[in-house]
């Protein structure tokens, strides 16, 4: 039903209908394959834009892209929802990061730390001024911290209005899967698949589990609190995120495996750290229990451009935990690739290439030791490149 | 599609489903109406079979209903197999109670030396007794007793196995909900329906919400105890129920409610004292949280025999937290009744003429106190009657 496409996009989860979108609103045919658009991991995504609660010790990279990204999101939102009509759930309140006890503090102010020592806006807070912002915080609350520029978007909203932008634009969905990439006949390939990048192009992406939860207040009233928090919980890690409809999503574990099943001791976990944090969410009802796969890659940042020995093959996948604050840039990065040919030097450190099973090309540096079955965790084939327009924070 | 029947019976749960087994099979032609046979409290009901565990102080005659049904079980159980075929998960291992800390235990005690007091079996375990029994309890957990003749069925195998018994001795099941008595034409009523009793009766049946949980051992193994375990678990009171196929039964709430939501503190608290008394279920996978409500009345004892000033009109009904183990007595009370026009000299302490709101016949002596709406909370009318075959206990 569609000639042969410019591009064919593997994946409709919000990268894949971005970059379909974008690359659509500027004239190229494209087909979207996917039998079941938006099951994968935004399903179950909370849908935190948080560059700088997401900034790990060692992920400089990343950091900077998340950064980029969130940088995007405001344009990005307001255009989406002019286009589609469609209210996709951005919020823009903040973040709010809180130690329970003395010791999850003393840990949370290491990384707050950290985070002001690279640039990024991160506002210590007494627990009375904590209290201020959101009185609903438990009292034994030791501490907390304000991470102003950490919002939050719904992805079970942003998917549907992703595809119906792309679809306006005129992409079209073709609602089978892709087993091969010799399957699809197009002029560019975007593999955009997730977890399921791996089969299709051999590159490092593995599953990585994670368990949530979703909360409503009773009555159909808001929850009683604002912010995102994200929480140290006698050294539970545990997100909450309210939206205005009285859902809380509450999550979330990080394992490494690969079924979907839901375990008691996750959900008592943070159940107890939410309630913890929160206590009013013990009134709340549990309307959802129920786990997902990210697609995570050895050094935990996303896979995005040409696939080595693999010509007219592009990968954007392996966004493990920041799929959806990552989706406009890589839309954006993506697109610019297919329409230029040429590689913004933001794309750099997230090369396939830094992978030596990336497609047939080993990149000489790169030789594996014998019985050695997975790359190094950290290391990158280049450095990011910087464009200060695109960040609003800056750091060594 | 039936002509006027002898009986019909209002409600298809396990009492009422039972209850026109007995009379189909001694030759009455049996209506049963219910639209969801099975969908009340028996869906949620773990299916203790628990004369001794359930055995609180003040409620003598409830006990020796309860000691009398589990008497039954066995024969019934085996006759049910039987006669449809049907594995109904009768199981007889018998009851571990356990207390977690100091305080539980003693609280736990005092039960125990109350139920021991009036003749029930009741044998106190040494801890070292207590992990022979169950290596798999905590290491935390001070003490227990074994209540030997407390079982356990499978309620979700009960029902299609009482349906199919009922149907084979020639009952009908009519799928229609009855909104008045008026609308039912039999020689006699029996009104079985739970917590629907009282709008069609008049009857003090209120709904008394219960929330537990459904786990599941991973890949399909037996769970790691064979005992139906109740403790108290810093102040919680929770049972843990094993079947062999891997589900264990987590439960359960007891609210003054009438809403079926599922809370998460509910949830939490379940989690949080199974786990201690049994640490492996933590990595169990969580399968289902549910809620359902028990037809409680204000005495707690069930309401059994001849409604008042309603000729024609049985009540079965108000059996709350023991609809399953009283499902044995009640079907034969009841059909001895209806048999033989005698109520049995042991239905006495359940009469629906022990409520003044019964029927339109008033009993003299309880006249309500101006301004009371409720009638008092454990007084009755008679005395139970003593059936020495039907007891394995005694007590004062």
């Amino acid at each position: 039903m569609l000639s042969r496409p410019d591009v064919a996009v593997v994946g409709a989860g919000p990268v894949g209908l971005a970059i379909a979108w974008r690359l659509a609103a500027r004239g190229f045919r494209v087909a979207v394959h996917d039998p079941a658009p938006g099951s994968g991991a935004s399903h179950v995504a909370a849908g935190m834009l948080a560059p700088v609660a997401e900034a790990y010790f060692g992920e400089h990279e990343l950091t900077g892209l998340l950064t980029a990204s969130a940088a995007r999101w405001p344009a990005f939102a307001a255009e989406l929802t002019t286009v589609t009509g469609v209210d996709i759930g951005y919020r823009t309140e903040g973040t709010l990061m809180v130690g329970l006890t003395a010791d999850d503090l003393a840990e949370a102010r290491r990384l707050w730390a950290y985070q002001q020592g690279i640039g990024l806006p991160v506002t210590p807070l007494r627990p009375s001024a904590l209290r201020d912002r959101e009185p609903a915080l438990a009292p034994r609350v030791r501490g907390g911290a304000f991470a102003a520029t950490d919002h939050q978007v719904d992805p079970r909203r942003l998917v549907p209005a992703l595809r119906e932008a792309a679809e306006r634009a005129g992409a079209t969905l073709v609602p089978t899967a892709v087993r091969s990439l010799s399957d699809v006949d197009a002029g560019v390939t975007v593999v955009a698949a997730g977890c399921g990048a791996a089969a299709l192009t051999g590159l490092p992406v593995r599953p990585v589990k994670g368990q949530l939860l979703r909360l409503r207040a009773p009555d159909g009233v808001a929850p009683g609190f604002r912010h995102v928090i994200r929480g140290y919980a006698d050294g539970e890690h545990v997100y909450l995120v309210p939206r205005p409809d009285g859902e809380v999503v509450v999550g979330a574990t990080v394992e490494e495996r690969a079924d979907t099943r839901v375990g008691a001791g996750a959900v008592l976990r943070l159940l107890r750290a939410a309630v913890d944090l929160l206590p009013e969410l013990a009134e709340y009802d549990l309307v959802e229990t129920l786990a997902g796969l990210r697609p995570g890659t050895p050094d935990n940042a996303p896979i995005l451009g040409p696939l080595p020995g693999r010509p007219g093959v592009l990968a954007a996948t392996g966004h493990h935990r920041h799929g959806i604050v990552l989706t406009p840039v890589t839309a954006d990065l993506i697109a610019d690739l297919v329409s230029t040919g040429t590689a913004d030097p933001m794309l750099a450190p997230f090369a396939p290439a830094r992978f030596p099973a990336a497609g047939t090309t080993e990149p000489a540096s790169r030789t594996k030791p014998a019985g050695t079955t997975e790359p190094a965790g950290t290391a990158v084939d280049g450095r990011r490149g910087r464009s200060a327009s695109e960040e609003e924070h800056t750091w060594n």
